[in-house]
């Protein structure tokens, strides 16, 4: 099983602590994975060692350094104050890119989240990251810095209908905004599907109602398929 | 090249003419294509044949017998005249699926559709027929007849979002439409794809301007993983 080696980073005078891992042969392209509101779970190093598996380097973010939460409830006021700077946000989210960048240079750079991972990586592509991809698996789609410039990753939004953190209207929302900067997304969205819905287990290892195992898989099929269509490799015959 | 075997069916008085084939191995499952405005094209039929090559069935429906088209004028006039009746209409469609139960007995039945087609899948979905799953590519999502009972099959919807016969107004009252029913849906969007996004030339053989390699490629690859899906077939690594 892919070990992960933690590496230090920082953002002005927080220490972060981010999970590194490259697969063992040639790296097809380095992939930030930015994981939920509460920091890296068992749930999200399991895709990152799918990803390491299928020739990808990966780079786990860390939001909160130090202060990282140990349960739900400190995980929810911590991902409150991070968000109630905005711009501080971005800074902390482009700190990981930077690593990434060193660590991993000369390969395409790509990034996918959870959650509040999935906010992140939209928050990245409106930042102006030069990013080949993002991708959001049941993100939040609402910003409080709308884009004003041209987005240059492919965006690749997997949602779930019944996401009762993302509504319709947020939906609808974010569609205006990317169409205001030609942005070019493609939006999955599942009928019936929960927040949440990549994730087999709770925290504490109990079946999560809101796991899907179909729109899991569909969702992580076309994670590849986007990135392979950047690649340049085509999809393979599925025979 | 796989050829494809006519055969004859009606509705009512009207003689029509479907387009059959077979693979040389087993049939997985077989697939009712109902093609667009224009009846069965070259770009349909390029289709049907990447599914008998994976294993599928196929069978190409006839909307129009003797009054078949012959230009996209025709076609207007003809597509009206069959929507006009939405009852009759229905009765045409399933005319074709009743033909496909009776050459495919005994393995799970599908349907495809394009455009036009595309309308013609969720209408069979609304009308309560069982098969598997169904599959729009840019399809209209109107309905005359909305659905008040429940849907059986698992429904993929492939969609450009710059599509002018479907605006954003007509995808939220679908997914509405569908909630009321539970039915089981997957929603993909394009950001700045148009109608017709499968079919790389006119009919006249000009290149298509709505032709989209990558909503094409990655929609058809999603179609697989839906009927994969069903059929219990994991997704191939995609490695």
């Amino acid at each position: 099983m892919t070990d992960f080696e933690k590496v230090g980073y920082s953002d002005g005078s927080v220490e972060l602590t981010a999970l590194h891992a490259r697969p063992a042969g040639p790296v097809r392209a380095a992939v930030a994975i930015y994981p939920t509101f509460m920091n890296s779970t068992p749930g999200v190093e399991a895709k990152a060692r799918q990803l390491v598996e299928a020739g990808y380097a990966i780079l786990i973010g860390d939001f909160y350094g130090p202060e990282a939460p140990s349960n739900p409830e400190e995980a929810f006021v911590a991902m409150h104050k991070l968000r109630s700077d905005p711009k501080a946000m971005r800074r902390r989210l482009r700190a990981m890119l930077d690593l990434l960048r060193k660590l991993e240079p000369g390969v395409p750079h790509l990034a996918i989240g959870f959650c509040l991972g999935g906010m992140a990586v939209l928050e990245m592509a409106r930042d102006g990251q030069d990013l080949a991809a993002v991708v959001s698996f049941h993100g939040l789609l609402e910003t409080a810095l709308p884009a004003t410039a041209p987005i240059k990753p492919r965006i690749l939004i997997c949602h779930g209908d019944a996401d009762a953190l993302v509504p319709r209207s947020q939906v609808i929302a974010f569609w205006e905004e990317m169409g205001a900067v030609s942005a070019d997304w493609h939006f999955h969205s599942y009928a019936g599907v929960e927040h949440g819905f990549t994730n087999p287990s709770m925290l504490d290892g109990s079946p999560n109602p809101a796991y899907d195992t179909s729109a899991d898989r569909q969702s992580w099929a076309a994670m590849f398929g986007l990135f392979e269509s950047y690649l340049g490799r085509s999809e393979p015959d599925r025979r």
